[in-house]
């Protein structure tokens, strides 16, 4: 039985802040009902894609952060988007801010989840490797605080077997960093879902920003290709209260080349037919991971955090 | 003061079986000249750079396996290139099969050394990722039986402090792995070289063979993106013996960005001055390991071998 899974990298432009949950919402339906006429297995939105990307703004006021979070998952205004996925017969993947109450204490992540094709929620992932500052830095044109607005995603990087395959989640800035792809790739992942909200200039180092689109691909390409898995990244694009954000969601294959991408910086689908039995060929050959890997080497990986330079 | 490292990627044409060390050299010692008059301070040759690519033949008698390996480094035959070396003020990177006697068995690794610009060896390197397969595959056009001839390398992901910077070795397949750069990466490294002999052909896996310069590279590209890093990969590349084998040698800045590259598949050098303080946006940004690298969710790294999916 061929394993295809029809993916549709549902990409979104920018949202107003004062866009309502429910607006959001009405986009994500029209996406939804676009990729199931396309023939979609699974639609895939971007990182915290229920409202504009708020780590921007430095703010104070808890409830004026807690109003970007969203405390159950389906919520009254995301509940048409399960009801129409069960009715459609299309599975999701969401990103979102996760507001964790209980215990003695607010949890608060950058969170994703996997929804199938029944609408019931199937996987979760929170993102690992926040990037930006926790402090107010007014020096820049605009802020990146998801080290103060989020915690740092404690559930590692599960898989889970849906939609005939394996599959796995990451966030944005995780998708620079091998470690995330490599992490599943031992288990077997066989499509990596993920979105992203990149800003097209970087304040700490605005000598690359010609480079996003650049970095965007490459290291999206080489997670595919080096663990012989599909990668789907999807972005929320354009200029969105004042920032300018990268676009080119893509779909890529494991043979790390990308084949399908949006070419818009608003709402627009990209379709893929991505055959899960592609991933066979690398993950049996060259990157046949019991045959080649040497993990005696790698002890560093996982015991160093920082950079340590040998004595001069 | 600027840490400006001029490098020179020495790329070979193929080697013939027939072709004694002392022509290798010769070539090897036009390059150097060439090198030296570009104003390189380091000239980066490839992988076992003294013969021809011999794992691609089966071979019984340990004779004849033999007489492809060195014994000593420098060695009557290469000493004019140590001389050379020191006599111009220039350092080189070598590959070489190396064998080694002593204690209670001989030993065979594929490997690399660094030499500097009093001629004076600084560092060695053993190929760790040893591709292809250790049994006679007689199916196959021709065998990649480095499985069969090396051992896996025996020390690690060294760096060494030399040429002004922080300077790592790998080899070939070696690249294709994240896990290369970054132990590389945690140690700081600024420039790595490598060398590489990799057929156009891969006979497991046929249907990628158009892809071979495309993953050539996105490898380097990403591993020298993803650490900060120069990334130096020189090729022994033309029909060689039959086997017809990639070229494009190529210098890779920190931004991920090929800067030099070659475009014949004969000895040809390509040469970049490499700014090695090109390498501080990135380990001090987006790479800043110490701030956002989170080992806790690596640990699959180090202590899985190969992949085991979920259970059904």
């Amino acid at each position: 039985m061929p394993r295809i899974v029809t993916v549709g990298a549902a990409q979104l432009g920018p949202i107003a802040r004062a866009e309502s949950r429910a607006q959001v919402v009405s986009r994500l339906v029209a996406l939804m009902r676009q990729a199931k006429e396309a023939g979609c297995d699974v639609v895939v939105y971007p990182e915290l894609a229920l409202t504009t990307f708020f780590p921007r703004w430095y703010m104070e006021d808890q409830c004026e952060i807690d109003s970007f979070f969203e405390r159950e998952m389906p919520s009254a205004e995301t509940a048409p988007l399960f009801a129409l996925a069960k009715e459609l017969g299309i599975g999701f993947h969401l990103g979102y801010a996760e507001l964790v109450q209980g215990g003695t204490r607010t949890r608060r992540f950058n969170t994703a989840i996997l929804v199938d094709k029944s609408g019931a929620i199937v996987g979760k992932y929170r993102k690992v490797h926040l990037p930006g500052h926790a402090e107010h830095e007014p020096h820049r044109a605009f802020q990146h605080l998801e080290k103060r607005y989020f915690e740092v995603g404690d559930l590692g990087f599960p898989v889970w077997r849906s939609f005939g395959g394996i599959v796995g989640m990451c966030i944005c800035n995780d998708r620079r960093w091998p470690e995330t792809y490599r992490v599943m790739g031992l288990q077997g992942v066989e499509l990596v879902l993920l979105g992203y909200n990149t800003p097209l200039h970087n304040p700490p180092d605005p000598g690359h920003d010609a480079l996003g689109l650049h970095h965007n691909t490459l290291v999206m390409q080489a997670g595919a290709y080096q663990n012989g898995t599909w990668v789907v990244g999807v972005a929320k694009a354009g200029l969105e209260e004042g920032v300018m954000h990268i676009g080119q969601s893509q779909i890529i294959s494991p043979s790390g080349e990308t084949v399908a991408m949006c070419s818009t910086l608003g709402d627009e689908l990209a379709v893929a037919r991505c055959d899960l039995d592609r991933t066979v060929p690398y993950k049996s050959t060259v990157f046949n991971f019991a045959r080649h890997r040497r993990p005696e080497h790698y002890q560093l990986i996982s015991t160093r955090v920082g950079a340590i330079p040998p004595a001069d």
